[in-house]
This record gives structure tokens, sequence and C-alpha cells, in this order.
């Protein structure tokens, strides 16, 4: 079986929200980027019986055992206690510990008494992980059954200090690099979670691979992954991209954005780009400006948030917008041929919509937006929906916008039908993340 | 003995560090906020036998669990099954949930089909807990031993809803209110975390009196509440709002943003804006009509990223270009003045700056940038600069344009000069770093 390692953070403070862990969120990350993903993460209070039943629990799932917090002077600190206790082992005090304590008490200018003396005692056996930072010392102790267990201090800068110098070398020895299978990723826009997941497994999935979908609004990513047999994963991959619709997919990287991505492709084909913006207020001209070298490619833009600003910067008639309205598809069109001639840019997409939550009306219900694109010899505008919130509309028409610039530099289709009117589901949906 | 509350999160996306668990922390406030403090929070697999082997450590110490993730559509969403599991109790389809899944489907313009209607499948015996904002609704169930089980989708928004709407109700119910102290909050932007820190605790911190300060990327919020003692924590807050500056709190609302404060300000004092953007790229007019009703004062905006659009759509001349730079006073001063005039708005701020990471110079380091801010009656431009991502300089930069108008409206110096060159440190950005 392949090893494995959780965590347990002790502290009263995390569990009644004075502090927030964020420990654990480190050490996963620092893991993470060693190939080991942690198994399970506990928080516990700080009493000897709730530490120890906790160790218990975790290693009936896991090997190794990282445990911060609870190695201070005070009454409170009762991780050692509780790990002797787990490991039927009693404390010793470690004579080198004391006298290295002793020494930083005194390059402290501070008082040492006989309560800080607990500070150097450990649990028999333990091999003593130095603290460079601070006074509580760490330890790393193994149990019958030679479970690993490691404890560091729970202060966040003496953790993360712990976590390079000692941490780190263990599970690299402990677990190695290749353990790991190889992950591969589709990031997907313009289908919700539950048609991704539909058309990814329609052609069943082998036992062994393992699919996980992340919703980030209104973006969906695919990983997956095979234990022990990552050509299969690759190949199921391929096939998930094709049942996909390989034009739906916009990367296959792990940290692409749909921006960069986009970004990427301007660059390479050398294709510049201006937008007129209504109810985005800005959005896609800030997407398109948030990597590095936007400016080989980005010119410029039009906010146009009221009908005045429409027609005196992108000389919209009037008598269109009174007649179809400022969220129309002729507005749309007029807006983004506009702001092309205005940048003389290559292409320009411009966005009009109604973000709600107010505004709609039977035929232009909230949610109803239009994204007009233009090029040097054609100009169309798209009817698009998403019913969601303003802000979710709003994102929604954003990455709408990007997504035919992307498509038409690729060549795809603009527009497929069954992306019209399908945005991500609420439960998609959120710009923090998370599946529901 | 008293009644215990504990929290399991279930997602590999936590685990493998994909993903911040951004829920357990807020379930943990939310519960604190009615006097109930948690028990255990631990983090699983999405497998059925380790949510299972979870809920049952966990009720090993506690009688309500509160389950949140793994009601989406898709195989790796399997908390239904897994809670059905340990109640050995078999899933059943609720036709009023199908019905309502539907009707969303239905309203949303979404195809619906077979793999939708497993969100309409609890375990026998569950009561709904409806979900108002997404198609993952929840369920309560009791086991043999009246243990409660309340589960609710990971998706953070609407896990927020349904803490509000299902979770505290229940709890009070059924813990009863423990007279929490009341919490204090004071939203601040323009000083680092360090600084506020400082300030607050100047003059010391009486003994009952309890401080949490949140960095969130650029701002701070700091939370203030005293045991036992409202008046003492209100009288501490009060005093603490004056060492920091009261120019520099911009809201003590729990749930204030800064764009929704300096919205409410100008739908208030009646005041239209219009802005310029040259490295923001359309950010601040983001940010300024991402509440419903901004077109009741924002008019709209230029984003001029090439020098020729800040002359073509702007007029500042090519020569002031030449002479000073893209990124100089001179120049966002003229892109103020230009946009209160091309819109004809009471007010327009503008941005050119060096977002990084190239550009730089000797004289002109990446995270310089300007702020041009003018009215009907005068136009200035400051210096600013901040030392951080490319990303961060941006959010900084949108953010130092809002100030400016906040300040404007509401009489305070514009810029005052320890703001100036005082952006959040790395650390300080961190959106979840609590105090330790």
């Amino acid at each position: 079986m392949t090893a494995h390692v959780s965590i347990l953070c002790t502290g009263n403070e995390i569990l009644d929200g004075r502090i927030e862990d964020s420990n654990s969120r480190y050490l996963i990350s620092a893991l993470a980027n060693i190939g080991v993903s942690v198994r399970q993460i506990l928080a516990c209070r700080d009493e000897i019986s709730s530490i120890r039943d906790s160790i218990s629990y975790l290693f009936s799932d896991c090997d190794v055992l990282i445990i911060s917090g609870g190695l201070g002077p005070t009454s409170d600190d009762l991780t050692r206690e509780a790990v002797a206790a787990y490991l039927g082992k009693s404390l010793y005090l470690d004579s080198d510990a004391l006298h290295d304590l002793q020494e930083l008490y005194r390059r402290r200018k501070r008082h040492f008494d006989g309560s800080n003396t607990k500070q150097a005692q450990f649990p028999e056996g333990s091999r003593i992980l130095k603290n460079p930072v601070g006074t509580a010392a760490g330890f790393h102790c193994t149990s019958k059954q030679s479970k690993h267990i490691l404890v560091v201090p729970g202060v966040p800068h003496e953790m993360k200090r712990m976590c390079t110098e000692h941490i780190l070398p263990f599970a690299t020895k402990h677990f190695g690099l290749q353990g790991t299978p190889r992950s591969f990723y589709l990031h997907v826009f313009g289908r919700p979670e539950s048609k991704v997941g539909e058309l990814v497994e329609s052609k069943g999935v082998p036992a062994a691979v393992r699919i996980s979908y992340r919703a980030h609004y209104p973006e969906i990513i695919v990983k997956i992954s095979a234990e022990g047999d990552d050509a299969l994963a690759e190949r199921f991959t391929m096939q998930a991209k094709q049942l996909i619709g390989t034009d739906y997919v916009y990367s296959e990287l792990e940290l692409a954005t749909f921006e960069h991505s986009v970004h990427t492709l301007l660059v390479e084909r050398q294709k510049t780009v201006a937008v007129a913006e209504s109810c985005t207020g800005g959005m896609v001209g800030g997407l398109l400006t948030s990597n590095a070298g936007a400016s080989s490619f980005f010119l410029g833009g039009a906010i146009t948030y009221s009908n005045e600003s429409k027609t005196k910067l992108l000389g919209v008639p009037a008598a269109l917008i009174e007649k179809h309205g400022a969220v129309s598809q002729e507005v749309a069109k007029q807006m983004a041929e506009s702001a092309r001639n205005l940048f003389s840019s290559d292409l320009a997409v411009s966005i009009t919509g109604i973000a709600g939550p107010d505004g709609g009306s039977e035929d232009k219900p909230v949610g109803t937006f239009y994204v007009g694109f233009a090029t040097r010899n054609s100009c169309e505008a798209f009817h698009c929906f998403a019913s969601a919130s303003r802000s979710m509309v709003r994102t929604f028409a954003a990455y709408t916008a990007l997504d035919i610039i992307r498509r038409h530099v690729l060549g795809h289709e603009l527009r497929p039908r069954d992306i019209i009117g399908v945005p991500q589901s609420m439960t998609d949906a959120h710009p923090s993340e998370g599946k529901a």
C-alpha cells in the first residue's frame, strides 16, 4: 500500500474561532509540492484524551502523522503528554535541549524558571527536532507499528521553519517523489459541471481511473489520474477531451487560467484587441491585462455604462438605442465595430447586458446579455443568457467575451448552440472554488 | 453533559492543496457568534468509507455533526451515500426535491437529465434543507442514538446561505443561545496590518478584550469583543478607531466591502464618477459597477493602455507623454481631467503605473503608480508606490483610486503622507492569515 500522511492541529483557539488554522493549509501545499497528498486533517482541543484519541483515529488511515501545536510552556500545552500517553511511554528531561533552552533565555534576557523546563521534556525514544526560531523544540517518534509522529510548534513562523528543516526532508525520504500517480487536467469553459461529468463518464470509467471535478466559476477543472498506470490516465484524458468537445477545453495545464490562455494565444497570433463594456464595467479589460506583457496585444477600451457615453464615445446612434434598447444585438454589434475602429485593433469585443438584480423585462430577463465581436472584415453579435447572481452574470459575460476571441483565433465555431443559455449552475458556480 | 458540535469537510481538492477550506472557518465563527464552540474539525477524502468512518469517529465526541461538501451531481460527490451507509439506511428519490430541481433547471433554461436526479436523493427519513441559491439541497437526519447530522453543499456562497437558514436556527434551538459577547468591527484601508496592530494595542489591551486581525488584501479587518462586557468592547473599539485614524476606517459593519461603501457614499452624495485607467485595465470600473444601482453614479471610463489611446481618447498630448513618460504625475492629471470632461461627471479618477514584473526603472521602480483626481474645479495627481506582485500592485492601485474618491466625498485629506509608499506587505496580503 502507498504511504499516507495526515495532519493534526491542536488548539481550542482554532475551534472557538479566535484564530484561523493557517498551519494545515501551509503543510498541505508544502507536501503537495513534493507530490505527497494529505489523507486527513483534524483539529482537536487542548486535552490529553482528545489529542490521544485523535492520534489513534488518524493512524487508522495513515502511517505518518504531523502534529502542530501544544508545545508551549503553559498548562494547556499538552501534546508531549498526549503523544507519550498514546505511545505508552513516559516523558524524560533532555539535558541538551534543556541547555539550549537556558542559553536561549539568557540571550533573550528572559528569566528561566521551573515552568520552562517543560519545553525540554520529550517522550522516551524521541528524536529531537531543533527549533532555530523559538523555544519549543519538536520531536519525532515511532510507534511499535512503526508509524511516525512528527510534532512541531503551532506558532506559524516556527512551524514553517520546522516544516522546511525537518518535515519535508523526512517526507521526501519516507515517501520518495515517484510514488504518486501523474495527474492530467482539462480546463473547460462553456459546459456546466453536471454535463461535463456526464460526458466524461459516458463511455465508462476504468476501475483504476480517478476523476475529480472542480468548479471555479465559470470554469470546470477535471483532474484525472490512475493508480500505477499513467498511460491509462493519459488515454482516458484524451478520450474525455473528445467527449467534452475539444473546443470547450481551453487548457490541459494544471495551473492554467482562462485569461492567461487567451493572453498567450493573442501574443502568439499577434492579434491586437480592444473592448467596449457596459454591464461588465471594465472586467474584460481587467482580465485581458492581468498578465505581464498584455501591452503587446491589448490597446484599450471604452467603458460605456450610460447611454450617453455609448453615443458619445462609440457613436452608437441614440435612435438605435431608442429603437432596440441599450441591451440589444444591434447595440452590441455597433459597440464592437466602433471600439475596433477607435483603437484600430485587429479584433474587438463588446458586452451589453442586464446583470440585475433589477432591470429585467419579459423578453429580456435579468441575465440577458449580448456580446459583439468585430474583426477587420466582419462584425456580429450573440445573444447570451446566464441565470445567476449579479456578480456571476458579469463574470460569465466577461468570460464569454474572452471565449469568443479564443474561438475566433483558433478557428472554432464562435458560439456553439449549446453554450447559449447554458451558464454554470449556481452549484457549479463560485469565484472562491469548491464543490457542492 | 453539554452538547457538542463537530464539522466534517469532504473534498480531495482540500487535501491535495488545490483549494483552501474556507467553509470550516466560516462555520466556526458563525457558531462562535451564537456561543457554540466546535469540538473537532475534520477534512476527509471523497470516498464513501472515509466519510463514513469520519462520521463515526467524530460522533464519539459530539452529538451534532455538520458536513459540508459532496452534494454535487458528479461521481465524486458521495456524501449522500456515505451518510446513508453510516445510518444503515437507503437513499430515496424525493419527488418534491426532484420537482424543485426540474423547476430550477427550467428557469435556468438548462437541459435536465438523469445525471441530475442524483441531487434529489436523500437517506430515508431525512428532513430536506432547501437551498435557495443552488441545485444541491441539504438534509438533516438523526441517528438511532439521536445524534444529528446536517449536510450542506460545499460551494462557499451556498454553504453560507444554508448556514444562516438552517444550521444556525437548528444550533440555536439545540444548544440555546449562550450569552455570547458582541463583536465590533473596523475595516481599514491604507495602513499595513503590523501598523494597525501596533496602533490598536498602543495604549494597552484590557484582559477581557479579544482582538483579531484579518488581512483581506489590501484591507485589514479588526474584530473586537470582550467576554461578558460588550460596553468595554465598544469603548475599546472607539478608542482603536481613533488610534488607527478615523479616516482610515471605512466601515464598522461586519460584512462591509470597500467598493460597496464607496458606492453607497456616491449614491448618498449624488456625485457622478468617470474613470481613466491604464495599468489597471478596467479594474476600477469593474469595482465601481459591482453593486446594483451603480448606474446612478457611474457614467463610464476610458481604458487607455497604449500611449496612442491616451492621446486619441483622452487628448493627452504625445509631447507630454514623450517628455514625462506615460507613467507620470502630469499624464495621470491630464487623464483624470479629460475623463471628467469626456463624461461630464462630477468627479474622475485616473491610474497610470508600472504593475510589473517588468518595465521598472531607477527612478520609477515596478510598483510605482500615479492616481489623478479631477473635480469640476480642481485637478491633481498623487505619486504612489506598492512593493508587491503585479496583481497586488493593480489591486492596491484600484483601491487607492476608490479611496481618494471616498476621502474627497467625506472631506478628508485626500492622500495622507503615511499612506504613500506603505502598501500591505506580502505577508499582510494573505487573504486569510489570522493573528497567531
